[in-house]
């Protein structure tokens, strides 16, 4: 067995996450958490919200995950979200057809459906399952589609992002913070893509969730006023120009922008806090780079993106995250589709001063001489400049007429205007995070399998406040006057906000062992010293030592330990490990 | 304005939930949750978590929200979550036919198509809109239907309930429950109905968030080994006879179940921590009750089923929970779908001793004597009893013909024998919550409107704790000295965790208002004493009394005001109110 699948046997067996719908044969890209994976997803994601939401002050919003039809053709997933397929004339199998000629092409996605039809054709490619003739290349939405209401004129989409929820609420955003610019908005929550044949379990899903940020920023200053917090940071940067030399460069983020390797601070800034969010979630540092998409891969509209890549021991670097200047793409599309206005009057520091020309024809002289005309020649004086004011005379051009003015009749001023500021098209700044595939890295990352006494002990070395249980109550032996101060120790944990669990089952090797497998940073054992010395042991997963406290100060000390507020080994008086 | 509009206009305008989709017409049935909205949503959400995840040992997990048809076939929704639809001949609106008719028959639900459609007939019922003849009445499916994959061969469906996954998770959940009864699992995660044409705001939604426990008990035994802790609660009950007789009860659980008016204790706990958890996030007892189904609308397979229900000004009595006992329903419906084997081992608590008759026929005799027969005699012979082995000769009956053999040929004896336990299949209890709803009745039951010094207050009395912003800090004038404590305050919050905001926009008293109207318990002010005495004003929202208290400790005296364990008046120096 590889890592891969070490990992994924761990996690279904211990309920962690499993296929779906096992009991009716499953299906392919769909996933379920189990109650060690549920509790791992939602810590993951607080700690996102503790980063997007608390730390940047954005607002979460929750959109539902249907859409009408008018959200994707404004942007884009309508006619542009979609693979191209080919199906054997002979099996009926269904293929991506880019995928058949991957070997040939090395970027298969920009090439048009006729190309990939001519290079299967040239190339003799045939079934892989069969060996059949495969169909002419047709496009295949990867939207899911449904119908809202009965009926069919009402088609529903289920989202393939959650960042137009985002999009088509920016007029109500924009009031919630006042009308002012720079401001975010976030959501944690489902995406869907309708792939064709998923595999790589939870890597690549047909129902996933997403954690995105929209950042609206003016267009006109990309500098960001907390880049000094992160621009000494040193990170594994695979820029364009890197790619191509096939080396991934270590700079400091300040350098990485005063070089022009990342377009500018607000996307370094985002480079940064994904870095430490992922950090601070589990993912290994050293397997972990900031790739920069080339530019054939690159959305037309995007000034700049970069994923977070990890890597993973069978399936290579994979991306988890992506981090884009998205401009004003998506704000101008759904002004165009929806005719609402999406700007942000952006008033300036100071009122700008104009001057305007402001031009007066005498309309008593004018009125009586060109009648109904009159308001015509008005109008055409009115729209001089200085220079067509000079001389004696004035000629204007009215209906294909030329009319001849004496000056005297018209009088000019310069007036000083102050303009307070202007209509701006936000920009989007958007980083975009795949929880499913942040969770399966943290967990590939956390694992090791380790001999120990000539056993092998498989470990989630999850970071302690990360693990879904962070303490294990453990009664030496299953006997009423362990089990009763081990169960009160278990209630006490618990009411303190961590999470533990109780086991009496097995030896006490083998509990430690089940409760190493699933990452529990600290087990409790309560023993007969506990109930003659009021002292408890607490074992370390990572070194497997073990140290013994006063049973009154155990959760406060677990506490500590959780939050990495003290060693381990200055925790309470060593012990013999067992 | 009535309190509906009032309450869905403030929501709108102040970022809680507004329609979706505004931007590209909207679609009935569905909502945004904006920043304050998709805070409280969370805390409810949260608190939900705390009552049913930590406070009852259930696991929570998180199952896909698209489903493979086999569970739906399985779950009956394939072919019984329907409506009966008429279709205008003229104007082609459509219409739930049994709506059209609720004016004559009261319980609709129980007819069937061919009746409905014969009362429309007789009483001359036709289009609402345009007077046009209605068609026949069919049924429309209200789950919405996609496709997983190209082609059409495997349909997929949005979960209209979040239980299945629960219920199709067995397996797996008994195993990390380590075989073991009773236990519970959880979600809380997004259903889907295809209603017809929702109206009601968030009251009826086609995509909405759902928390469910399903609670595996040993079905010979319905009581709860905590009932003691909730049978004196005094609940208002609602049952099948109090409502023939149109009078709520007041009684103990105790005496409800006592009395057989909720049928076990089971049930009757989820009722009392489900009114439990109603009034931590803010429903108004006096506004709700627990009302029994009426045998003609409970489920079929339903031993006792009870609603929450809510009394809204415009709406009347709303269910916003449902707690029932679905029997075995659901394991057995999947068992028979599935094959897979959905039952429990339940051991004994001691083993039960069986006596058993073991007959041992002679086969050395027997063999030669009947030869290909033998076998088919001696099994005849072993399924007799001991009655069947009196006398001298003992007579079977093989193949059809009478078979005798003497008595000293076969010798029995009779083994005890100790049974340890027996398969089960479970029985499930169900605690429904619809979280949309209830966000709707918080909101709803937290409104008041009141006259103050002449004007008109708006007011949302949430509970301090769920309230979506904990403490709005405002400097009294928008100038730097005072600004630059403020902003170091609002820190100071924030990094206790307490949901804080910064407001220096118009006159204080306008600040305070406006934090009434989303409801933040408590507005800190920072004024030239700040700076003079360092000292600060708390201003309460629902006395709008203010108390004056040292700068330094005013986080933790906020802190301790949101958790009620502080009275307003001693946190501070009162101070005349502004």
């Amino acid at each position: 067995m590889d890592r891969y699948e070490q990992v994924t046997e761990l996690a279904r067996r211990r309920g962690i996450m499993w296929p779906a719908f096992e009991l009716y044969g499953g299906a392919a890209g769909f996933y379920d958490y189990g109650p060690l994976g549920a509790l791992l997803k939602r810590k993951i994601e607080d700690t996102w919200r503790r980063f997007f939401v608390i730390g940047e002050g954005f607002a979460e919003i929750e959109a539902p995950t249907i859409g009408v039809e008018g959200i994707f053709a404004a942007s884009g997933h309508l006619s542009g979200f979609s693979d191209p397929l080919t199906e054997c004339q002979e099996c009926k199998e269904v293929y991506r057809a880019d995928h058949l000629i991957k070997h040939i092409v090395e970027v298969p996605d920009a090439l048009s459906n006729e190309e990939i039809g001519r290079i299967i054709h040239e190339n003799d490619i045939f079934c892989p399952e069969c060996g059949g003739e495969l169909s002419e290349i047709y496009e295949f939405n990867l939207m899911f589609k449904t119908t809202i209401g009965p009926g069919s004129t009402h088609p529903g989409y289920l989202r393939p992002e959650t960042a137009q929820g985002m999009f088509i609420n920016f007029p109500r955003l924009l009031r919630y913070f006042r009308d002012a610019l720079p401001f975010g908005a976030v959501q944690i929550g489902k995406s869907y893509r309708n792939e064709i044949s998923p595999r790589q379990g939870v890597i690549r899903l047909r129902e996933f969730t997403q954690a995105e940020a929209e950042v609206f920023i003016d267009p006109r200053d990309k500098t960001h006023p907390r880049f000094p917090e992160v621009s000494d940071l040193t990170l594994r940067l695979y820029s364009q120009e890197a790619q191509e030399r096939g080396v991934i460069d270590e700079m400091t983020l300040e350098d990485a922008v005063k070089r022009g390797i990342i377009a500018h601070q607000m996307l370094a800034y985002y480079v940064a806090r994904t870095y430490q969010f992922l950090m601070a979630v589990g993912v290994a540092p050293e397997r972990m780079r900031f790739r920069q998409h080339k530019a054939d891969e690159m959305a037309h509209y995007a000034a700049d993106c970069w994923d977070a890549e990890v890597l993973l021991e069978r399936l290579g670097w994979i991306e988890i995250v992506g981090i884009a200047d998205r401009t004003d793409y998506d704000l101008k599309s759904h002004m165009t589709h929806s005719q609402a206005k999406l700007t942000v009057f952006v008033p300036y520091a100071e009122p700008k001063l104009r001057q305007r020309l402001v031009v007066k024809p005498d309309m008593k002289a004018l009125g009586p001489r060109f009648k109904g005309k009159a308001k015509a020649v008005a109008e055409a004086l009115k729209s001089l400049d200085e220079e067509g004011l000079k001389g004696d005379v004035i000629c204007v051009v009215v209906e294909g007429e030329t009319v001849t003015i004496e000056r005297d009749l018209v009088s000019f001023e310069v007036v000083e205007e102050a303009i307070r500021g202007e209509e701006v098209i936000p920009h989007v700044i958007e980083p975009s995070f795949g929880i499913d595939r942040i969770i399966y890295t943290v967990l590939d990352h956390s694992y090791s399998q380790e001999e120990v006494d000539g056993e092998s002990r498989a470990v989630l070395r999850f970071i302690p406040a990360m693990a879904p249980l962070q303490v294990a109550v453990l009664p030496l032996m299953d006997r009423p006057e362990l089990a009763q101060p081990a169960e009160a120790l278990l209630q006490a944990f618990r009411r303190e906000g961590i999470m533990a669990e109780y086991d009496t089952s097995g030896s006490i090797g083998r509990r430690y062992r089940r409760n190493d497998e699933v990452g529990t940073p600290f087990c409790v054992t309560i023993d007969y010293e506990t109930i003659e010395e009021a002292t408890v042991t607490i074992r370390d997963r990572d070194s497997m030592g073990q140290v013994r406290v006063p049973k009154e100060s155990v959760v406060e000390i677990v506490s500590a330990l959780v939050k990495g507020e003290v060693e381990f080994l200055d925790a309470g008086r060593p012990e013999e490990s067992t």
